[in-house]
């Protein structure tokens, strides 16, 4: 059954717009396709940190200050895992571990991607249907200067996303399949969104997995809130990823990335100023508060962007 | 290098014995070859509940009312896992996990449970020998008085331990190669050790195992002591399945099981009326306290043990 909205989403910013979302569209109607670039084992446990970041969102129990983990969440089995091992960079809590064992134990046992995350929605309640990008693992490469190549997490969490970007590969991404019901869901949407995540590793993995980007093209009516405010990201290392591709750091930047496939784009108070740009790119602009540091900020947020893609909330 | 000790152990009352022991003799003249056919996989992590016991116990961070786990653990993941699964009904805590999560990582990369159980040895500060007395998996089976088979922790801990046993299949251990190390332990010691521990489910396994129960019998040499109390086991459902096999729930039945390879046996003061009979089955006997309330008790007991060996400590 085809939901009425379809999201691309990444991360934290994400989340939040989306948590707004669901404040003013029915759960029901929305289908999220979620990045799953970041994705990797630690220690044999299989962590979606998008995925899981978006679950927790929606499910009202995330760390709210992070934006990821849960709220009040304990770290006493890493601190214990430290001990056996000297590899133990990424932090997961106590109760977030449990999501990823049991991905793992379905994994394992044969299930996909798909499967294990429509489960771990359910269990949480979401009644969202939430897609990962592909059911393969396509993780997104960050090729420094020095010729090394290091996971999305290996160079954001382990090393401090250092300025040492030479580019990205996301070549994983390229000839991963979509997953079941992805390349449905974005043909009989009445509305595309592209949320507040990085252009490069969360949307821009999303797009580059295989039919995507075409069947967005080929609608040309997505809509887009720009990441980045006053010429920095909210949250994470888009800038440093923008000047790597050599895009300029600012909401004209990310619009000149989503021009081949995004009819409007919402950007911030603070960017009024580049409004006339982006309409000259071909996109509708609408202007709003997009720091999201209210549930009722992301769902003000939420309706501009739905009334941009010519629906009323 | 050989250990001039070496301790066949299970769980609890072993591990409190070991305790006991290393107060007594060097951590470096001990080799203990521990029962593995309690081990099974818990939501794709590895469990190994009695190398778990007894390295924990040596450790001193053991919960020392349970005598399994961490002291102080909390259960934060399992609580969260609860909600994700209708299985969870072993009890693992947080920094338990951790053991765990790593011991699957290395048995997954293609580590041996020997390599895997020195290393976490090693983290944990023992510098006892530990081996599992299998690098292959030997589980324990339960068959239950409807015909129906359980792992011996489905027996034990998910089902409570019945009594509707109506026989232990150990065809596992059978076919189990010794890990390597073990047979060469029980040749070269100058002094083997049965600990106290469920003589069918703990001890009988690790005899069951190739090769062993021979090299003990070559020797006949062995000294034990009696798991049973007044004609109860301290712990564990060891009165069940001695009676399922047919078997005296008392010292002296103990010892009957023994004989072939023990010369001799402490048994508790409470059950200094047996002594004759045990004597009569060709062991020597020692009488003792062998409920090991206390560090100091289980030292003595230890000290006993060594005596009985023909050695002073």
């Amino acid at each position: 059954m085809a939901r009425r909205v379809v999201a691309l989403a990444g991360g934290v910013g994400a989340a939040r717009f989306l948590a707004g979302l669901v404040r003013v569209l029915p759960q029901e109607e929305l289908a999220i396709v979620v990045n799953t670039g970041d994705d990797r084992d630690f220690f044999g446990l299989r962590v979606c940190p998008d995925l899981d970041i978006v679950t927790y969102t929606l499910a009202g129990v995330v760390n709210r200050e992070t934006g990821w983990g849960f709220e009040g969440d304990t770290v006493r089995c890493l601190d214990a895992l430290r001990r056996l091992r000297s590899d133990v960079w990424f932090r997961l809590g106590d109760r977030d571990l449990a999501t990823h064992i049991q991905r793992s134990d379905r994994l394992r046992a044969g299930a996909t991607l798909s499967e294990v995350t429509r489960e771990l929605a359910a269990a949480f309640g979401l009644r969202v249907e939430l897609l990962p990008m592909s059911d393969s693992p396509a993780p997104t490469m960050v090729v420094r200067r020095d010729g090394t190549r290091s996971d999305f997490e290996e160079y954001m969490v382990r090393d401090g996303a250092p300025e040492d970007v030479a580019s990205l590969d996301l070549s994983a991404a390229r000839e991963a399949k979509p997953a079941p019901g992805v390349l449905e869901a974005l043909a009989e949407a009445e509305i595309v969104i592209v949320c507040p995540s990085n252009p490069l590793v969360s949307i821009g993995t999303i797009l580059e997995v295989r039919g995507v980007r075409a069947r967005l093209e080929t609608r040309h009516d997505a809509v887009s809130v720009s990441p980045i405010i006053a010429g920095a990201p909210v949250k994470g290392p888009a800038d440093r990823l923008l000047r790597a591709a050599g895009a300029e750091v600012s909401a004209a930047g990310v619009a000149r990335l989503y021009r081949g496939f995004c009819r409007g784009m919402v950007i911030d108070k603070q960017d009024a100023a580049l409004a006339p740009e982006i309409e000259s790119l071909g996109l509708r602009v609408r202007i709003e508060e997009t720091l999201m540091r209210t549930p009722e900020i992301a769902a003000a947020l939420a309706k501009t962007v739905l009334e941009l893609a010519g629906r009323a909330a």
